[in-house]
């Protein structure tokens, strides 16, 4: 941590910084520079509030040096995690790359097994489908709920998919869990602290979407919380961030799938649907996520999007997945990996 | 609903458009412009998935014409809502506004009940201060939790002032209605609508602060959640929005003031500690918000911010608070409202 | 500037960091952390391009302590800087707040006279109109260029309020300047940079809005070009960012107003109308802006805003410009300003 | 354009809009919908100013049907847009996807050439360098100006290479149309309009990189300008948006080249050394670039990136470019391309 001082600050100002740093149990070392005085803060406590002592008088601002999370971090943790997944278990994180892909919400069983047989078709190692859906409008359609995920077995069992479905709330997280061999924690729950915290405990893979405003640091954060519940088989899934744009529900940020690798050993899905909103824009991103190092694929994909209950606009067909799939092997391959 | 057809399609593709606007429930009118057909949809069926339709062949897109939202709304409602608040019923969203201020979190009884009383001999109608912490990291201060709730009660025995506290989640909305006056909802579970639909049976009043990427149409969905859950006292809270600033810790987009009294018959309350997050902005955004048209400030004041567990670097102290007060008033009355 | 070296960095890769900051002709200072070694930098030279050190090998990231703009700042000129403004000679950056008013374009002699006259009687102190217009499309008015500026000059002459006009280029900019007594330089040309150099040597004031996507830095080293040219006079106009939000034309910051008073000397202009981009969000945002401390309005007034050819939904009426001032003045006189 | 009444809206009202729109010389068509009268306007005058029409009384808001642009889409123009670029005439927008490597900017003369004969080599059909610089502070490296124009030439002269060079303005248009193959207009002049018009009548290519907070329909009717100004010849540059991420310089929103393919037939380059800002990240971003269908790329590419004058961080090295180039090869061939 670095602390700032404001030009003109007295050797008293800076005293009191080097007082209350040291009263944090850190180490202090003040540099006089030609226009600044900072002093450099020495120790581990990545969890001292930079607030309190940015509000210390004459102190212009305070910098953090190290990153606020630790067991996600290839620090830590050098090797990449990789995570059996599903009655088959694929190797989610290693060398081969998995879709998972499904519609948005299970809306029936002749609809969802149908679409499970179609993906598996062409190649998908997952069904996803909500069972419980958090829903913007409380006059959307909700989900099928416990009936739901009856289905979504059904659909592993015929196909040997593995099942992504979210857990809304800590109270579904028990009867998802159960099902799921992937429990999804959406977008608007990134930071709903007691879901992550239940999740850390719930026996099964998490799949971690970053919220819409969500800054890596906080991202990793959340995985941490998981991770730190016992947990420590999380994958990271990017579906888009809220921008000035509006060509596209979210800007699908590809450069964290890089960045990710740097920073983290956990896996990295991407999600061009919820990451551009509209089918015709979803093959491209696919290309272009495994192109940039993804370990994988979430995608919606409905038998009828004309009628689907929930994000019609940006759910492609079966036949599209299916013509997509081979380029998306050519891809795979030119970045020395399988799919 | 408006339908835009992309230029050269079809009488059939059109008429397909028609059919599925006609099996949703809906009244077509096609209009030939010159260079477009559009589908103008009548009826009152809100949420009709726009993207199922926007899926159809040669649709550019769906253009919605009604707010999403009802209950919330000045078109059902045109009268303003008036929340009593606290043990001296402090008519909120009235012409008289209101001050909620204290602590980012309770960390203390000492401290809490010092502040209070200095909240209170300031002018300030209720204390805030969190007993369940959301915190970022699992590593930072997570608070006091039930003892924190029994300071609070202390706090407000000993002032008067009315109680605004977090519920972090279902499982704690329950202990927190019970001693709070105002339930607050946290920016990060703005749509967690486990939360939002129990809180329409809490009993209590509730204060939504708006999630920091969220939408307009969102967040008055969001309070739409509660109200369909049965509670119609819902207060506004705007806190910021995340963008690409970065002297701040968010962007306080004031005209969400006077634009939110045009749709909504809801009270608006205005956060400039989370808004800033630095405590030498604040006094001037607080003036800022009254300007606007506020009804309310919620103020993060510690008596002590070099040493504050969380927030210190916006908190400001019960000094500043006091002297802030002469001007607010003479805002206040030069906007025709009390305070 | 502090230099962070990504853990395990070899005693050579620091070395060879520390040799390329003397290179730079900065003093070095290496302290060793538990998790990181950080190189201090001392040292006034703020312009070595961090980027070049960032590229070296095991380099984590370069953090800069100096803020880029020297002239700028209230570092080198602590005194407020005070611009007399037209015939009148107001003091624009004293107590006094100044409003300058009028169309976006000037479109023809009556509509501009008529305008002048009623903000004049309302008690604005200049005039503001489009003679060169930058227009987003190529299909819009494009402004009457030489006869606007005519245009303006009678209008001073009849009323005696100081002139303020866009110059699109540095080819208009001594046409402008001839007849300005304020220079706008566009938020879209904030970083033309021949623009700015050539502004240094207009000889007259010089307003310059903020790009909507500028940080504060980049604007205030905008203005560094234009003293650094020779030109002291300039008043800094923020006019609303682009972000996610879309009810409003853009997003306007308020903060940056007390923020800016702290980090320069030069005067704070606020435009209402671009920052919001609707006529019912002008009068609560300018109560708002001038309650934050702003030194002025720009607004935009049309007498027809209906057959407005440049900005009509952001245009207000005279009329409610007049009634406006009357709770504006009661505002100022709130924060101990005149107007 | 849907012009949308308030709910309440008298006959009258909707009369005095239905006057308006026939005034500006468009047919109406009134439609009664349950909760809301729209008025649906028929013609195809693109650039009424919607504003106008927003301000009439009782108008809710005013939606536009059509683009804004018409030469630059693929309305008005179905083929795509081929640019035979440089000495050997590539072919920029045909299956052949074209690399333009090379620093940010002519420092001297002989790291020039020696780029160009490294990037040649490597297979790029163009050099980049700033001759003339924007730069965000007065006290940065400025260029080499006409010299540095001198040794483009000499390079180009030396590799066969196509010259890719920005013009910062009007003035500097003349020298730089005369030597460059390729006239970059910069993110920061992207409506700048004199330039825009003057590039019009350039009789080279131009560049035209998208502002870093610019909408699609800006962007192209920027195009739009260079267009109507008579120049056919332009080339899309994607170099990153601004938003609230912070570990990257821009966002890079790839999304953008699969969604101008359908609106335009002009051709797309992408550049990910200012889409990302670190040179960690550039090789991925190229990958994910080239499958979601660009047409080239724009690099960033120094022999010796610590001493770099500007834009080290994102600068790559020769030998890192021709490592990457063979996975790019791959890619290419994946979607159908050649290299």
């Amino acid at each position: 941590m670095i602390v700032v001082m404001k030009p003109g600050a007295s050797k008293a100002q800076v005293q009191h910084v080097v007082d209350l740093v040291r009263e944090y149990g850190l180490k202090d070392h003040v540099i006089y520079g030609t226009d600044r005085t900072v002093v450099a803060c020495i120790g581990d406590k990545r969890m001292v509030d930079k607030g309190a002592i940015e509000n210390a008088p004459m102190v212009e601002r305070v910098m953090p040096i190290l990153a606020p999370y630790k067991m996600a971090s290839t620090e830590v943790k050098p090797t990449r995690t990789v995570i059996p997944i599903g009655p088959k278990k694929f190797a989610f994180g290693s060398q081969a790359i998995g879709v998972i892909a499904g519609p948005c919400a299970v809306e029936n069983r002749d609809q969802l097994l149908r679409t499970a047989e179609a993906v598996s078709a062409a190649g998908a190692i997952g069904i996803r489908g909500g069972a419980y859906k958090p829903r913007t409008s409380p006059y959307s359609f909700q989900g099928l709920r416990e009936e739901g995920l009856r289905i979504l077995e059904d659909a592993r069992d015929a196909t040997g998919l593995a099942i992504a479905t979210e857990a809304i709330g800590v109270e579904e997280l028990g009867p998802v869990a159960e099902v799921a061999d992937v429990v999804q924690i959406g977008a608007r729950n990134m930071q709903h602290y007691p879901l992550l915290e239940a999740a850390g405990g719930c026996g099964k893979p998490v799949m971690l979407k970053r919220g819409p405003s969500a800054k890596l640091d906080e991202w990793l954060l959340a995985a941490e919380y998981v991770i730190n519940g016992g947990n420590a088989d999380v994958i990271l899934c990017e579906r888009g961030i809220r921008t000035f744009e509006e060509y596209t529900r979210n800007t699908l940020p590809l450069s964290v799938v890089p960045e990710l690798r740097e920073r983290t050993h956990l896996p990295i899905l991407v999600d061009p649907s919820h990451g551009t909103g509209h089918a015709h824009l979803v093959p491209a991103m696919c290309r272009a996520a495994i192109a940039a190092g993804a370990d994988g694929l979430l995608l919606e994909v409905h038998t009828d999007p004309e009628h689907a209950l929930s994000d019609g606009a940006q759910s492609i067909t079966p036949v599209t997945l299916m013509e997509m799939m081979t380029s998306l092997k050519r891809i795979a391959s030119a970045v020395g990996r399988t799919m």
